[in-house]
């Protein structure tokens, strides 16, 4: 038994022995310094409780929405209390669509299950069916380039039906949503050029259960705007199972629609560089989220860890160098006004973003930074970057080249670099654009380790820039 | 929005554009086949529809107990159908320790409270109280040296309650528990050297919640055994706030007790080698667990991913070189007696673990693996591992020096390299020892990735070998 004990005493120890040096270009003050970040967001972080206000006192925070609007409120209040130079309200115009009436998808025909409900969402921009729904045989297709093989004379009048799984051989998830989504985004335009009356899309996520996924859709000019809706993936397994068997006919209903514009807002905060302020460094997330869930993970996450950024150098008393920025875009989720708001009034300030990190791939343990930027820069910069790592591998940190975050990608005509913070990627599509997607999904730790990863990587970008 | 929605479909792309490249001492064919290999483990893998029965149908597998007797039948069932070459049970003797009536722990003199109840487990291999229970003030201590300070005058007759929290600022998790696990491993055994009569231990997790966590202790040849508890950490915030403002009382009660000692067994099962029979590589997990929940993370993971490791071989149609054994070890919770009878009756018959991997860190997302062995081979032999990385990182894995796990670590002698899989710690102590610890907490490609990583290390290890 002792032996045992000792074994198991002995184990912590083992694992936490990480050598963490310092590399020739920086000293050893900045690995005491991102030693003091994580101390500080791991003993004394406000971002778990801000996420908790959000997602749960707040909750889903669609654009043009009440709750969008309480949560503009909230976070500016919350960034005014913290005391930074500047907090304010940036205007943008917003799509707000509503999504109406709980969603009805029903298999009206099956000799075999009689009548059967579907669990289904409307996708985010679509159009309702009408207060009568409607009915329509279903034709099921794994491509959006199979309706032209199709053509009109098999799809005029029908439901189509997009089943199209995510590759779960690809590691990283993301890859796996960039290879499925064209069904979601297109799948409602290219199935009405034929004809079709509506679709129905198996949601974005490898996992088998009963939860539909939402998500946006875009129509296109000349041709009808159809229904879509997302049905859960184990819905679409037994749809698919019932279509070889013989013909379905689905009944449908929606009551969502487009109200027109609203007027909303990016909440930003500011701590102003004392050398540099004329280069801004960007912390983000989107303060938008769909309307089922809390919408904790997408992007709830985001927010309060770049929130947290700021807060965490202002109360451990650092003055940067260069400005710091804190953003919390409106309307990623359907139409990005925020962000090109954002950018559209930076431009014309003539600013230059040297560097920008936004978060919005979830509240999960960090495993790094993807770095993008302008091609006649980027190398440059990335190799900076990459000189620091030294720095971050001892939190678990890699730095690769990719993707940054839809919000901020507009800023790459400034030519500063773009850095979208990278989460583990394997349950964020258990949640995204779903009605679990709640504050209880997110894992207090893993939540202010991206935070503290986020500041380390905003003091080393504000203390050496990438110039 | 076209453009938004463009951006968002070339985000998975990008993200997916990880360079891989086969280092020069394997081969191309290597960095083939260990891409075979994770494709396998995440279209067709068996493991998460093992766990699902392991934790669901027979649930938490204590040693002795009828659970623990049915996952040895169903586990030895499981790989006899896959087709190894040899599957047998090796007898080990294990300690029959049993929980008996629902514990009970309340505070029975609060002013402000009243009668209060504490959400409590009794640790395991502790003593009861009797039916009738105890009453005694409580005394709060943070270190196993406070007792001394404190001395028999003022702990005599007491309740000793251990309340050092985790330190939240390791970065991996298991630092935290090595730090803090001495209170619930010696804590009575010390306590009650000094005339104490039972102990409360603060649960062993940095989450803030009201779920109490089980765990061994270890009493003292000559002093007392007296009954302890681990009480959840919202309650041991309470109590302790409770002790700033008046003396506390409480009862306990407990009919844990020992049954003596049972029959039970290790579960192996062996493919052989066709060319160095004689140099053996063993994967394993242990398969006894706490009997409050279905063990999932602890080590029902650890168990079905070895297994699926030999059963993805296998099915791939694999010839190794060296013998590969998946071994699921009993009791490694409360005596470890399946490790220690497996190492005896291998060091009896002359064998030479080449190496050995354990998974039991949980069902995470792999992060890579910790290696150790004896001092005057284990430098060489972690340098040629050392020689594979860049096979392995492309699926976020790395290597390091560090503990094994405890059913392996007597191998050291027979001097191979002892490795520990590594997934993500940052939730483990969420469940670890709990009640919550169910497949419901386990994420089926995380399990998979996990079983996928040590896959492939085992197909480096047999094709290239240590020495």
């Amino acid at each position: 038994m002792k032996n045992w004990l000792l074994l198991l005493l002995c184990w912590g120890a083992w694992l936490s022995g990480q050598a963490q040096e310092a590399p020739a270009t920086t000293t050893d003050e900045d690995a005491f310094y991102i030693r003091r970040i994580y101390d500080k967001a791991l003993t004394d972080s406000r971002c778990y409780s801000w996420l908790e206000y959000l997602t749960t006192r707040i909750g889903g925070r669609l654009s043009g929405s009440p709750q969008a609007a309480a949560s503009v409120e909230y976070t500016r209040w919350v960034l005014d209390t913290i005391g930074f130079d500047t907090v304010w309200l940036q205007p943008c115009m917003v799509p707000h669509w509503v999504r109406g009436d709980a969603e009805q998808v029903r298999v009206v025909n099956s000799r075999k299950m009689g009548s059967l409900e579907l669990r289904a969402l409307a996708l985010g921009n679509s159009v309702g069916t009408g207060p009568a729904g409607l009915t329509a045989e279903v034709i099921e297709v794994n491509h959006l380039d199979d309706l032209e093989k199709l053509g009109r004379s098999r799809l005029e009048g029908k439901i189509v039906f997009f089943n199209r799984p995510f590759d779960p051989t690809h590691i990283n998830t993301f890859a796996a949503y960039g290879g499925a989504v064209d069904q979601r985004a297109y799948g409602a335009a290219r199935a009405a050029r034929f004809g079709a009356v509506g679709v129905l899309v198996r949601s974005m996520t490898s996992r088998l259960d009963d939860v539909p996924h939402t998500g946006s859709l875009a129509y296109e000019e000349g041709t009808p705007r159809i229904p879509a809706f997302g049905i859960s993936t184990n819905d679409a397994e037994l749809l698919s199972s019932l279509l070889k068997e013989e013909p379905v006919r689905v009944y449908m209903r929606s009551t969502c629609m487009h109200m027109g514009e609203a007027l909303s807002y990016n909440v930003i905060a500011e701590m102003r560089g004392s050398e540099r302020p004329g280069d801004i460094i960007l912390v983000g997330g989107h303060l938008d989220s769909w309307d089922v869930s809390g919408g904790a993970h997408d992007d709830g996450a985001g927010c309060v860890q770049s929130m947290e950024v700021l807060r965490l150098l202002k109360t451990m008393g650092y003055k940067p160098k260069r400005t710091l920025r804190c953003v919390l875009f409106m309307n990623e989720e359907n139409g990005l006004m925020g962000g090109r708001t954002y950018i559209s009034e930076s431009n014309k300030a003539r600013e230059y973003h040297m560097a920008a990190i936004e978060s919005d791939r979830g509240g999960f343990t960090p495993r790094g930074f993807t770095c993008e930027g302008d091609a006649t820069v980027f190398e440059a910069k990335f190799k900076k970057l990459a000189q620091w790592m030294s720095l971050l591998e001892p939190y678990g940190l890699r730095l690769s080249k990719g993707g940054s975050g839809a919000d901020i990608g507009g800023l790459k005509s400034q030519k500063g670099l773009l850095i979208g913070f990278e989460p583990d990627s394997q349950r964020y599509f258990d949640f995204h654009h779903a009605p679990t997607d709640n504050f209880d999904s997110v894992n207090k730790r893993e939540l202010e380790l991206g935070a503290a990863a986020m500041t380390a990587l905003v003091y080393l970008l504000d203390k050496y820039g990438l110039d």
